[in-house]
C-alpha cells in the first residue's frame, strides 16, 4: 500500500494558511508569527509536535536545514507555536507530530505508583523504551541512557526507580532521542515572506516635483525638489512617492479640470505616459536628467527616506511600445488602436496594455525591465497605479521573480476597488494596499473595518496603508471644511495604521475645494503645474510633525494588527488601545469625530490588557501635548476640542504618579 | 515559462471544499449540492463560470465526460451553482471561468448606441469576433453564425444590426461556440460521495438478540430474534442494530453490574469478542448457527428492514488472533499481553489492537475481510465501536476501499469524543455519527448545538445520528424520571435529526433506574440475558409508532441540515422550521422540556419562509395528533402538557381554512 500505515496522529485546521498554502503570509523582521494546529492521535495516548522552519531553496541550490520550535497544547486539541524570523526573504514552515510513547507511559507509572500497584513490570517498560533510544542516541546520550537503564533493571528501590524515570533529565534526554520514523508531518510547506520593516511601519507623502520650483509659473524639477527635501524630513516622513515622472503624452493630451481639449501650454497628466522623448524608462524633459533623479533619490537617503516612483502601465498614444510592439495593444478594425473605455466614456489618452497578446512572454518581460531599471537607479518602493486592471498572475509573476531577486523592494497597490480584488492584490505579493479608511467617516464604520482588517485572516497578508487625501480623492470627509477636519483625519489614519499616507501639500494646507458634485480636488494638480509656499507652516503641519515622531518613538504604533477598540460612552469619541509586541509600550488612543464642537464622555481602560489592577493608580501622559494625567479607575472622563487637538495618544504608566496632579 | 499567461480569471474561496479537498464532501441519490466561489477578472470586462461534474474514474478506467452547469452571478464577485447527482459512487466537481468578451461587447455596444455614437466600427468588432467564433463552431453554428456575419457586414440599417447584434439567438450560440482555450480553471478536482438514501435518513433500533428468549431464564437466539421483528416493524423502524454476534470471551469475563469476577454462568460483554468457538468472523454458538443470522437478516429486509452490526475490533485474551497473530498486539516484559488501560484502571478483558505492529498491513487485510465476510452474508450496515481509539487512516484507508468495491455500505461512528475528533471520523468517511445529543438539555444548548451541526462546514461531511440512550448510556435526562420524560427525549430526536435511533426495549417501556452515581443502567443488560414482554404497549411505543409514520411520510423530515429555529417567548418551549428541497412539505414543530409542568406560550411563525403573506390566514394541522388549528397571525399561542403529548409537529397549509375553527 502506498501509505504509511503507522501514522496516528493528525494535523489539521493549521493556521495561518491562506488559500491552501497557494499564496505567502507575511512579516518583517523580527514580527511575531503565530501558528496553531489540531493535533490529535487516536486513543488517550499523549501527543507532541514541533514547528519546522527554514530558508526556502532558490532555484537549484541545496536544502536548508529544518530549525525546530515545539508547539504548546492550550486545550480543545488546538495547539500553538510563535516565531519569529530575523532576516528577510521567502521562508517554509510546517508541522511534526507524534504520538509521546515515553511520556505516557510515565504518567500511567506515576498513577499506578500512587494506587500502590505492583511495580516491577511497568518499569521494564519503560527501561525497554530507553533501550530502544539508545540505538538512537549520539555518543554521550548512549552513555546517559544505558546508565539509566542499569539503574531501573538493578534498583530494588522501587521509590527511588519511579523517582528516576520521572526526573525531568530522562523526559529530557528522552525528548532528544526520540524515534522520528513514525511522525506526522503535516502534508504541506507553507510560506512566509518575511520583508524589511518599512513594509510594515512607513510614512508616506506624495507630491508634484513640477510643483517645486520657487518661481511662479516655472515648471519644478528634480533639482527644485531637492531643495524642498529638508522640509519634508522636518514633518517626519520617510517614504517619498513622486507620480509618473516619464514624457507625457500629446495625444488626446487632457486640459485644465480634465478638459478633453488641451491647450498648448497645458502639461497634461503625468499618468499619460509616453512621448517621442521616450516611455517608463526614460525621465520627461522638462524635470531634468536621469543624473538629476539619482541625485534627488540619494539626497533623499541622505534625510533617512526613500523615493517611491509611480509604476503606471498605461500607455499614451504617442509611446514608442505603440510602433515598437503593436502587437501588445488592441486594435481596431479601423485600424485605429483601442484606448481605454468605460461605455459610453472614452479615454483616449490611455491605452490599456492587452494581457491575452499571443506575445505576454515577451510584454511581461519587458514590464519586468522597467521595474529593474529603477531598481538600479536607486529605487526600492513603487506605487503601482490601479493594478486590479492588470492581469492578476501577471503581478504574482512579476512580484515573486523581483522578490527573488532583489532583497527589500515594495509595492503599494493603488486599488480602490471591491473587497474580493483588494484581498486577491495583496495575496499575490503587493506589500501594502490603498484602503476603504479614505470613505470610512464614523465609529461603527471605522471599528467594522479595523477588525475586518486585523482579526479575520486578511491581516496575514493584507498590510492596509490609510490615505486622508490623493490627488484623485478630496472626500467628503475634509470638503470644504476648516482645519479641525485636517487634524482628525490625521490622527485616524496615523495611529489606526502602522502605514498612513498623504498627498501634499494640500492636506498640511488644509486646502479642500472640491469639484463641483465630484469627490475631488478642483483645478487638479494632475493637469496643472502649482506654486507652493513650501514653507509655510500650519497647525496641520505642526502636528504631522509632532505624530511622526511620536509614531517614530512608540513601537505600538509600528503595526496595525495589534488595535484593539475600548468603550466610550459617546459615539462621537472612537477609542482604542495598541501595545507593542513585548508590552513594555502601552498606548490608549482617543479621538473626536466631530470637527466644530467639543465632545467629552467616559472611556473603559483597558486595565487587565494593560497589566493593571483594579483600583492601581497609573500615569497617563498625552504624547501629543505632554500633558500628565493620574487616573486610577476603569472609566475616566476626556473632554475634546476642535480648536485644540481632537484627540490624544496617551502612554500609559505602571509607576507611581506624581504628586501634582492634573486632571 | 511554466505559466499561461492568457489566464485572467480567478476562482477563490469555493464551497464546499473540505480540508483543501483532501476529503469528500457527502451527499445522498438527489440530494441539492450548493457550489459557491469568489469568480472576477482583472478590469471591467464581463466573467462567466460553470461546474463541471463527472463520475470519478475507478482504477485504470477511462475518465468520464464532464458535465457543464453554469454559475449565476450573486453580488460582490460571489457565484453559485446548484446541481444533484442521482446515483451513487464518488463524483468529482470543479468550475471554469472566463472573461466573456463578447457579452462585454455587447454590453458596450448597447451604452454607445443609446448615448448616440458610431456604430460602424463598433459593430465591425461584433463581426470579428463572430468570424473567430465561426471555427470553433459545429457545421450547422457555422452557417448561422455567417449569415449573421454577413447581416452586420452588410446591413445599413445601425438600429437593425445593433438590435440582431444583442438578440438571445445570437448570445446563446456565441455561448455555446466560446473559444474554451483561454479559461480559468480550479486547481482542483473537488470530491463528493453519493450514497443510498438511508445514509441521510434512518431510525435505528438496537436490542440484544440473546434478551429475546419467550422463555424467562433462556438465552435468546437468532430464531427467537426473528420472532419479535414484525413488532420491530410495526413500530416504523429501518435499521436493526444487534450488538457484537461473535463468540464471548472466557479469560477476564466480567459480571453482572460489571463485576471483575464473573460467575460461571454469566453470559459475558458481547464486546469481549472471540473465544476458543472463533473471532470476528464467527457467530456465539448460543445465538445459532450462521444460517440463522442469514434468515434474520432475510425475514428483516422482508419487512422493509436492515441488519446492521457491530464492528468492535478489540479482542478478549481468548480470541484467536492472540496466537496467530501475536505480531498484532503489545506484549509487556513478563511474557503477557497488553491489556486496555487507563492508568490506574485496567480492562483485563479487552485487548486492542497496535496500529504501530510492523505486521500493519496485514492486520489492515484482515480487519477489512470482516467487513467483506458480513457484507457476503447481506449485512449492509456496521455500527463502529469507538472508532476513536483506532487509527483514523486505517479507516479512512477501509471505507474508502469498501466504497469503491461495494454500493451502498453504511458506517456509523459510535464516538462520543472530543470535538475535533468526532469531525475527523466524518471526515475520514464515516456515513453518520453519534453525537452529543444526549448531553443536550435546554434549549440554548440544543440551537447552539444544531447550528454548529447545521450552518458550519460539519454539515458537509458529518451526519448526525440522535439517540437518547445506548446500553451505555441512561442520561441524567431520562434517569429516575417518569414517561413525559421520554416522550419529549423521542420527539427531540425524531424531529431535530434525520437520522436517530434506540435502544429498545428499555427505553419504549421507560426504564430508566441508574447504577448509583453513574449515567448507566443498573443491572445492565451488557452483563446479563434479560427477559422482555417484547408485546407490551405504552404511550412512549404508540408515539414511537405515530412519530416514525410521520417521519415517512413528510419528506421535510428526511434531512438535518433544513432545521430554522423560531422564537418562542418561554424558554421551555423549543421551535424549529423544517421545509423540504421542493417547498412542498413545511412543518412547524415545538417541544416543551418540562415533563411535570403545563408550558405554554407564544411562538413565531417565519411566514416569509413558509410562502405566507402578512396577514394571510394558514392551517396548522398536528400531525401527531391530527387536530387542525386556524392561525392568521405571526405570534400564535401554544400549551403543551406533559400528561398528553408534550410536542407538536404541525404541517402548514395554505389552502382556505376549514369553516369549524378549533383553537
Amino acid at each position: 500500500m502506498n501509505i504509511d500505515g503507522h501514522i496516528r496522529v493528525s494535523i489539521d485546521n493549521v493556521t495561518p494558511e491562506i488559500d491552501c498554502g497557494k499564496y505567502p503570509i507575511k512579516r518583517v523582521e523580527n514580527e511575531e508569527i503565530l501558528v496553531t494546529a489540531d493535533i490529535f492521535g487516536d486513543g488517550h495516548d499523549k501527543v507532541d509536535a514541533v514547528l519546522l522552519y527554514r530558508e526556502k531553496t532558490k532555484g537549484k541550490s541545496k536544502e536548508k536545514k529544518w530549525q525546530e520550535k515545539p508547539f504548546t497544547f492550550k486545550g480543545n486539541d488546538k495547539w500553538s507555536c510563535k516565531f519569529s524570523i530575523d532576516t528577510t526573504g521567502f521562508f517554509e514552515y510546517t508541522i511534526e507530530a507524534w504520538i509521546d510513547h515515553f511520556t505516557t507511559w510515565q504518567d500511567g507509572l506515576k498513577k499506578k505508583f500512587d494506587a500502590g500497584q505492583p511495580m516491577e513490570t511497568e518499569l521494564l517498560i519503560g527501561a525497554q523504551m530507553m533501550e530502544e533510544a539508545i540505538a538512537r542516541g549520539a555518543a554521550s546520550q548512549k552513555k546517559q541512557l544505558q546508565k539509566w537503564v542499569e539503574l531501573l533493571r538493578n534498583n530494588k528501590d522501587t521509590k527511588d526507580s519511579v523517582s528516576l524515570a520521572l526526573s525531568p533529565e530522562i523526559t529530557q534526554l528522552m525528548y532528544e532521542t526520540r524515534d522520528r520514523t513514525k511522525t506526522s508531518r503535516y502534508d504541506k510547506n507553507l510560506t512566509v515572506l518575511v520583508e524589511r520593516k518599512r513594509a510594515l511601519f512607513s510614512s508616506w507623502y506624495e507630491f508634484f516635483p513640477r510643483s517645486t520650483s520657487p518661481v511662479e509659473g516655472e515648471h519644478g524639477t528634480f533639482k527644485t525638489s531637492e531643495a524642498i527635501l529638508p522640509e519634508i524630513a522636518r514633518m517626519g516622513f520617510d517614504v517619498i512617492y513622486l507620480p509618473p515622472i516619464h514624457p507625457i503624452g500629446r495625444s488626446f493630451r487632457k486640459g485644465i479640470n480634465n478638459a478633453t481639449e488641451a491647450r498648448p501650454e497645458d502639461p497634461g497628466s503625468p499618468w499619460a505616459i509616453g512621448s517621442e522623448a521616450g516611455g517608463h524608462k526614460a525621465i520627461h524633459p522638462e524635470l531634468g536628467t536621469m543624473e538629476d533623479f539619482v541625485s534627488l533619490v540619494n539626497k533623499a537617503k541622505s534625510l533617512d527616506m526613500e523615493i517611491a516612483l509611480d509604476f503606471a502601465i498605461q500607455c499614451s498614444q504617442d509611446h514608442p511600445y505603440v510602433k515598437d510592439h503593436p502587437q501588445w495593444f488592441n486594435w481596431r478594425p479601423d485600424g485605429t488602436v483601442q484606448y481605454a473605455e468605460n461605455p459610453p466614456k472614452k479615454y483616449q489618452d490611455v491605452l490599456p496594455v492587452n494581457y491575452e497578446s499571443a506575445d505576454w512572454e515577451n510584454l511581461w518581460q519587458e514590464l519586468k525591465s522597467i521595474v529593474e531599471f529603477w531598481i538600479d537607479k536607486g529605487v526600492r518602493i513603487f506605487r503601482v497605479d490601479n493594478p486590479h486592471t492588470k492581469s492578476f498572475i501577471f503581478w504574482e509573476w512579476l512580484i515573486k521573480e523581483i522578490n527573488l531577486k532583489y532583497d527589500g523592494i515594495l509595492f503599494l497597490a493603488e486599488a480602490f476597488t471591491r473587497p474580493r480584488i483588494m484581498e486577491k492584490l495583496g495575496k499575490i505579493g503587493f506589500t501594502q494596499s490603498y484602503t476603504y479608511f479614505t470613505w470610512r467617516n464614523n465609529k461603527k464604520e471605522f471599528q467594522e473595518y479595523l477588525t475586518e482588517l486585523t482579526q479575520t485572516e486578511m491581516v496575514e497578508y493584507f498590510r492596509p496603508n490609510f490615505w486622508p487625501n490623493t490627488p484623485d480623492i478630496l472626500p467628503i470627509s475634509l470638503e470644504n471644511k476648516g482645519e479641525p477636519s485636517f487634524l482628525i483625519r490625521l490622527l485616524l489614519a496615523g495611529t489606526l495604521s502602522s502605514n498612513y499616507g498623504m498627498y501634499g501639500p494640500l492636506f498640511e494646507f488644509n486646502l479642500n475645494e472640491a469639484y463641483p458634485g465630484k469627490e475631488e480636488y478642483t483645478r487638479s494638480e494632475k493637469y496643472e503645474v502649482k506654486h507652493w509656499d513650501w514653507e509655510k507652516t500650519t497647525k496641520t503641519k505642526d502636528l504631522i510633525i509632532t505624530l511622526n515622531k511620536v509614531r517614530k518613538e512608540n513601537e505600538a504604533l509600528q503595526k496595525t494588527r495589534n488595535i484593539e477598540f475600548c468603550d466610550t460612552d459617546n459615539d462621537q469619541l472612537i477609542c482604542y488601545s495598541k501595545i507593542d509586541e513585548d508590552h513594555q509600550n502601552k498606548l490608549l488612543i482617543v479621538v473626536s469625530f466631530d470637527p466644530q464642537y467639543s465632545q467629552s464622555g467616559w472611556l473603559k481602560v483597558p486595565l487587565k490588557k494593560f497589566g493593571l489592577k483594579d483600583n492601581e493608580p497609573f500615569t497617563v501622559i498625552d504624547l501629543l501635548t505632554g500633558s500628565k494625567y493620574f487616573w486610577e479607575n476603569e472609566w475616566n472622563y476626556v473632554a475634546l476640542h476642535p480648536q485644540g487637538i481632537p484627540g490624544h495618544i496617551f502612554r500609559i504608566e505602571q509607576s507611581e504618579p506624581d504628586t501634582t496632579k492634573t486632571k
